[in-house]
């Protein structure tokens, strides 16, 4: 007996650990649990899969994740499309959206540039942010890659070729996260919070 | 703009929620790993979920979980079918085999009794533990509930029922875990590891 579990079942607990940040037991828990669902409810996830799969594709400006051809931040009126935030990932620019404060656009890169990982320029969406720099009168762009090795090399490498064209490049700033701790800062992020300092 | 996603991430994003342990922070990082996924993986694990769903039945004789009409153990021509560890659930049941122990048969009840949520003894795979007693020879059926109010009630209530029909009614035992601290177990259990000890 290599598995006590049947084979669909070990399939469904085989796919729950192929997600991020899903181990062993918990994929069995999952598995488990969808087993205990009513069946009208387990379809509904599975379609909810293939939909999402099929529906969502990126946006034709921002290339965010939609499901028409430009997504709601692009469409709307009340933003200002002269700004444009640029981000790794959609999960990025929701955060950004979630604070309420920005009401500017996005460019998502859907990715960083990691050589290690074979993830070159050419592999985002940098192309795409050109084309928007062309074609729309754009005042600001603001870097908000994540504060990593690679996304602070994806922020310098797109700040040296925006300068040229005369476009304001900014970056989001450094410093220690409110409600948190001096003590517990870590050495780089305080140097760059004293590096940042404001007068009050 | 009610919701910043687009409906059919939304939908998927909800999907995960629904899942135990899962939390909105957790569904949303899910949904969109899976639509990074390619789009052939996305379809298996939709269909995983179909098939679990469709082929994993309770097994004829101990009510665990088969793709068959009977499980392994069930099957098995080497495991002890004169012993019965009966289990609130699946996972239960795996938990022991990973023990590499035990080498009875099991029952799976599918829950416990539990009037507060509307559970009692109908709703369990009792009717279906009794017909085994009466149909084959059983020597011993080991209570293996969780050590809750729910469980603890399930396994008196089983007793009761089962040693009028002069059959060896056991339990686990209780007691410190393996590996734990004393300083650290609860009270009960200290009693019960008291209560329950052993000559060296």
């Amino acid at each position: 007996m290599a598995s006590y579990n049947a084979a669909p079942l070990q399939k469904l607990i085989e796919q729950f650990e192929k997600l991020p940040g899903i181990g062993a037991k918990t994929a069995q828990r999952l598995a488990y649990f969808v087993l205990n669902m009513p069946k009208t409810e387990a379809e509904d996830f599975a379609k909810s899969i293939i939909e999402a799969k099929e529906k969502i594709r990126h946006c034709n400006i921002c290339c965010n994740f939609t499901d028409r051809d430009n997504c709601p931040v692009c469409m709307s009126h009340t933003r200002d499309h002269s700004v444009i935030c640029v981000v790794e990932s959609p999960r990025d620019a929701m955060a950004m959206e979630a604070t309420k404060e920005y009401r500017g656009t996005y460019h998502v890169l859907h990715g960083a540039i990691s050589p290690l990982n074979g993830i070159g320029p050419d592999n985002l969406k940098i192309k795409e942010l050109l084309n928007r720099l062309n074609n729309q009168d754009v005042q600001e762009v603001i870097m908000a890659t994540n504060p990593t090795v690679e996304g602070e090399a994806t922020a310098m490498y797109l700040t040296r070729l925006l300068k040229p064209l005369g476009i304001k490049v900014t970056r989001l700033a450094y410093g220690i996260p409110v409600g948190g701790d001096l003590e517990y800062a870590d050495e780089v992020t305080l140097a760059r919070a004293l590096e940042g300092r404001t007068d009050l």
